[in-house]
């Protein structure tokens, strides 16, 4: 079987074939300027394809992401309709972004940036009340793989959760109550803390912005770990400034990398990072294409 | 039943007196001036006595610590043998403690010192190997009831999690291993990050020395969330500056508040928070407190 590593961004092809000599070795990974026969390619594996990138493989059988976000590859033009598309789902990277969204929420509730200030200033001087997990209610918005990951550590640090998402999830998760589509601000009127998740559509984009944000409760802080297009950045601001949010953490943005001269940077409130809450691991997601490709059934 | 409520440091009284009030209206709690009959009070609720602070009450049926820890109280001169201790040991403890340690590990794993730093000067730059929770293997020294909370956690974001305790837990924890006595230098040897939530005892003071973390492996952390006089500082600092050890997290020290000339504070490596790894909710202590002493048996 022969698949075509693409991207238009960072070189993909040189990075991945390890991992499919090691993980995959029925399958025949390649460059596009080094297919003889695109008659005879499977499946692209891309990120951000070229526009053209689809255009030589008349049978192509599946289209694989090498993240969780499909956008991109949905918006090429020489995608072909009706081929799947999948993204990454492996419990590896669900877990990374588990780990991040932990940390952040107990970067807010816990009073870390003020800690770590302290310690700056060799300050010794201690925030005694409403430690305990149960202050802090947690929304978690977009609720599939990832957002399951999430809810199941939060619930296992004793965090109170809750999730949205369009439709009810199956199977709905123990211990945390599931809110859906005509719910959204019943949802966000009962989060303390809230982790976007939402993949980036035609729905999502622009929907985190001044009205959005304003139904949170006030002292609620924003845990954006979705796409970049979804969060109004400059109503943030303002909502962190008057003091309706109390901190945000933001792994995504609008433009990427964040430009210099943007004032997120500076703000007190906000914890930037550089778009790392997850990066599947190479072995992970070769693994998830290879058992794909199994499953649609031989070369 | 009267309780008595009365602590060399911060008063309790005043303090926890309402929360007796509304938990608990079967215990009358007093101060210590204020008693009339120490024949009748049947328990003391302390963290740091004074030295003759049992002394008055000839028919004590039991103490209570005000914390996880016991060894001011087991200290005391004037506790009567044979009266039993107990300790906070409620679950939303054990559970703002498995925060503290996901915060931490993830700290460590995951460079948030790096990037925090690279926020400061608007640099956009990525870490994107070995993010995931797999390569980090946590071992936790101590496996109470807080060992286990943090070891749930940290299960429940993927990571590999080993225990060591003196005698094999009951039950043992379902999906890792634990080590016991005679094993130490194994358990150190397969840990990254190593979590400290032991109780300071005659064992444990000064246990954590050069030897003990030479042993762990080469770029391991550790979190110290046990009690100051087990760590040796200065060790430590040792380890850091010569790449041993990668990283620490202390929330508890030798001297407490931590000496504004400490070097620790301003150790690039150093984590340092004010002894609030978990700070017990009065509501669940006194809860705790009634529960024992129904348990033991009317007024």
């Amino acid at each position: 079987m022969i698949g075509v590593v693409t991207n238009a961004g960072f070189d993909m092809y040189p990075y991945y074939r390890p991992y499919f000599e090691t993980e995959a070795p029925e399958i025949r990974v390649v460059a596009p300027h080094s297919v003889e026969r695109p008659e005879q390619v499977s499946f692209v594996f891309t990120f951000q394809p070229a526009e053209d990138a689809f255009a030589p493989y008349p049978n192509l059988r599946a289209i694989f992401s090498a993240g969780a976000g499909t956008d991109a590859i949905m918006a090429c033009p020489s995608r072909p309709e009706g081929v799947p598309v999948f993204r990454v789902e492996d419990d590896d990277q669900a877990l990374q972004m588990a780990g991040y969204a932990a940390f952040h929420v107990h970067w807010h509730h816990r009073h870390m940036a003020l800690y770590l200030a302290r310690q700056r200033e060799r300050v010794w001087q201690r925030e005694i009340t409403r430690l305990s997990p149960t202050h802090k209610r947690v929304g978690i918005l977009g609720f599939g793989h990832m957002g399951r990951a999430i809810a199941r550590g939060l619930m296992a640090l004793g965090y109170p959760v809750t999730g949205y998402s369009r439709s009810a999830p199956q199977p709905p998760e123990p211990g945390m109550r599931h809110f859906r589509e005509g719910q959204l601000d019943a949802f966000l009127a009962e989060t303390d803390i809230l982790i976007n998740v939402l993949p980036l559509t035609d729905q999502t984009r622009g929907m985190i912005d001044e009205a959005f944000l304003r139904k949170l409760p006030r002292g609620a802080a924003l845990i954006q770990m979705g796409r970049g297009g979804q969060v109004d950045e400059a109503a943030l601001l303002r909502l962190l400034d008057e003091g309706h949010l109390c901190g945000a953490t933001l792994d995504v943005f609008e433009t990427e990398p964040l430009p210099a001269d943007s004032p997120l940077w500076a703000h007190r409130d906000v914890v930037i990072t550089p778009h790392v809450a997850s990066i599947p691991e190479p072995t992970f997601v070769v693994r998830g294409i290879r058992d794909r490709m199994r499953a649609l059934g031989g070369g």
